[in-house]
């Protein structure tokens, strides 16, 4: 008698095939992606000291984290991002590797997330990052490499979204607002959620009608790159290096995603802003056309320090993370499925358990030959080895005859039979069918 | 100032690039002969209710197991193989599902064990499962893809060594040591470990030395597969249906593997019986000739039930698990790296800034073509930019240059420089050396 209920932990989900062969699928075209970029792979415990995750004290994200003590009374935290574990990473194991480093880490992490917004406590991150480097080639690769990303999961039209920070933060120094920088950069990088109002009024109450004038044309996009980017620069002091660097820099930027042929991608867009004060240059969003309502999907940034707490090696970098649960969504709306679902492509019909040493014969020759074969494995109905067939995706069924009617391909969407009299023609016979189909 | 020890857990461990890659490249190897046998991949939370992973009781893992209170109060629990959670996931999905139901699931576990005994507390496991049928075929599918996962990693001479518990069993029945099957059964197993003596006195100890001596002999290997079993037979009673049904069993899951080309791998032995209770027909471990001693890297079997504790569904099935870890040891150890270590191909020397832009589309066009291509960020002394492709197995560097001399591929490890005049010959030049380099 059954004791236990089956069940998973709120927030927590199974996969089931077709749903993970997706996963693995936008996974894999990802890995390509980073690859042909020079990104290597990296992995990191799930389990780490507390501490380490946490800093000393623990902020705000303390409360999500889960956290206990271990056998060893140690005092224990499942990771809740990659960025932390790799700031770790980077200060144990800097010596042994090489910078520039650039590496993707794709992985689980977990948050115990009020679940009621939709979010998951279990989900995948999906991080690449150049640490060792403050370079506009550095940054331009992490662009390119967004845009390849998108390009390659055929996302249709999309927009990556960039702006510096010391810009908007020399901005604020020439306008006398630095000491609100915090403040107003929160409610500017919520500008497409609450709308210009409801933006102005916020940013009125924070600085002042005038001055929030000021910042709501600071952030509006002129017509091309170099003219948003002239205007952002103008509204700094005359004699401010600090802004002339850093427009330097979104040039170089351009001038090198440009080049590689992303030109129409990439849009300077001065709301952007990237709520934390993690980042010290270059920022980006990833917007797609067709769902700009689910927000970016690929965000990053350039910062100074990516270990300052482990280490004091100087470690400055810039890097991006996928939203994969987010994008697996996207995809599915936008009728991009990942995957046929298809595995098996030969089911071999069991007709008698005699014929099973041949069965078994025949579907290694055909592996051999590259296809994915399975033996059904017990003599049932013919109809149900096709409804298992169905419900696998599998495309193709071989029945084994005799001499007079050897072999026969059954193409099982289109219900047709197509006879084979040697063996050896069942592969080109079963890819011809496989190629069509899809 | 640097305030934290970047440390990792005891029994926790990083992956750098180069053993992350070569344990990606091994799991992708082994997903590919997965999938050509149908199996199909699914996930699992990692964290579940204590309840489902250990039972109402809980038992004598439980002191290895990650086990904690969340923010809900749920007596939570990390996952410490891949069986129990499958056991649950079948009860949970089966009427989505169909039957029989192949799937794998490769990902870690966690264990709080004895790291003294060089085990990890953090590592991977690859199960692979065939759910749904009591049949010799899938019996023998489990066998056939432990075969060609050998095969398909070239771990050189390996030998898939089965038995069937019933046999066993029907032979302790008949000599009237049934009730001491459990301890007889991990005398047996421990056979290869302990010594023939040992052995011999162990079981004199449990049941005497006459049966002792029985249980010797039925367990000894003969010179063939029939003959071994037809001596297995005689030691069980003439009228034991059981014992002819198993006989029957182990005979056509011969048949099927040896019309599948794999009869010189697998070896009836009988003293393996694979300690567990869990299993109830064929048992099954995969020994390498040129590590005997690191013991089976892919082990399994057949059980009766899988989800009883969750379900009053009947899902017999058969399985394996492979031994990550211990496969990765071992192919290091014999000298079959798996992975080259390559990732990126071609490191586009950065030999001054202004050239940035023109080498990000030159990288554009390589990637187009197919090829992994770099640009490095910053226009740092050359033989700095070779250390850097050194350290990261970069076969290959481009030096862009003037009209004169428009391209130079240099071969590092040859350190031969291949001029080329036009761009669109650099793509073949490439892969002629990274073919011939392989």
């Amino acid at each position: 008698m059954p004791t236990i209920t089956p069940r998973v932990l709120k927030g927590f989900r199974d996969f089931l095939p077709d749903a993970e062969m997706a996963r693995a699928s936008l996974i894999k075209k990802l890995e390509q992606v980073f690859a042909s970029f020079g990104f290597v792979p990296i992995d990191t415990p799930v389990l780490e000291y507390a501490e380490i995750l946490l800093g000393k004290g623990g902020g705000e994200t303390d409360k999500q984290v889960y956290r206990f003590v271990d056998h060893g009374e140690r005092d224990v935290a499942m990771r809740f991002d990659l960025t932390v574990p790799f700031a770790r990473f980077m200060a144990e194991h800097v010596d042994e590797l090489y910078l520039p480093f650039r590496r993707y880490h794709i992985a689980k992490v977990w948050r115990g997330e009020n679940t009621q917004r939709g979010r998951y406590r279990e989900f995948m991150q999906c991080d690449f990052d150049i640490v060792g480097t403050d370079s506009a080639s550095a940054d331009a690769d992490i662009v390119l490499t967004a845009a390849q990303a998108m390009t390659r999961l055929h996302v249709g039209d999309f927009s990556l979204r960039v702006n510096h920070r010391a810009l908007f933060n020399r901005f604020l120094a020439h306008i006398e607002a630095s000491d609100k920088s915090v403040d107003i950069l929160r409610v500017v990088d919520k500008l497409e959620k609450i709308g210009q109002q409801a933006t102005a009024d916020a940013l009125s109450s924070l600085v002042g009608s005038p001055l929030a004038r000021d910042i709501l044309e600071f952030i509006r996009k002129e017509d091309s790159f170099e003219a948003t980017l002239d205007k952002m620069r103008s509204f700094c002091a005359k004699n401010d290096q600090a802004a002339d660097i850093a427009k330097g820099r979104m040039l170089r930027i351009m001038e090198c995603v440009s080049a590689a042929g992303f030109e129409n991608r990439m849009v300077l867009d001065p709301s952007i802003t990237r709520g934390l004060d993690y980042y010290t240059g270059m920022v980006l969003e990833t917007t797609l056309a067709a769902m700009p309502e689910i927000g970016s999907v690929c965000s990053g940034g350039r910062y100074d320090e990516l270990a300052s707490l482990y280490t004091d090696k100087k470690l400055p970098g810039v890097g991006a993370s996928v939203g994969l649960d987010r994008l697996m969504a996207a995809l599915e709306a936008i009728g991009k499925t990942l995957v046929s679902g298809e595995s098996t492509q030969i089911l071999i019909i069991n007709q008698e358990e005699t014929q099973l040493p041949e069965m078994h014969r025949l579907a290694n020759l055909l592996r051999a030959d590259g296809l994915a074969v399975e033996v059904f494995p017990e003599p049932k109905k013919v109809v149900a080895q096709y409804t298992y067939a169905e419900r696998k995706h599998i495309p193709l069924a071989l029945f084994v005859g005799n001499a007079a009617k050897p072999y026969t391909l059954r193409v099982l969407g289109r219900r047709e039979n197509i006879e084979i009299a040697d063996f050896s023609a069942i592969g080109d016979a079963a890819r011809k069918e496989l190629n069509g189909s899809r």
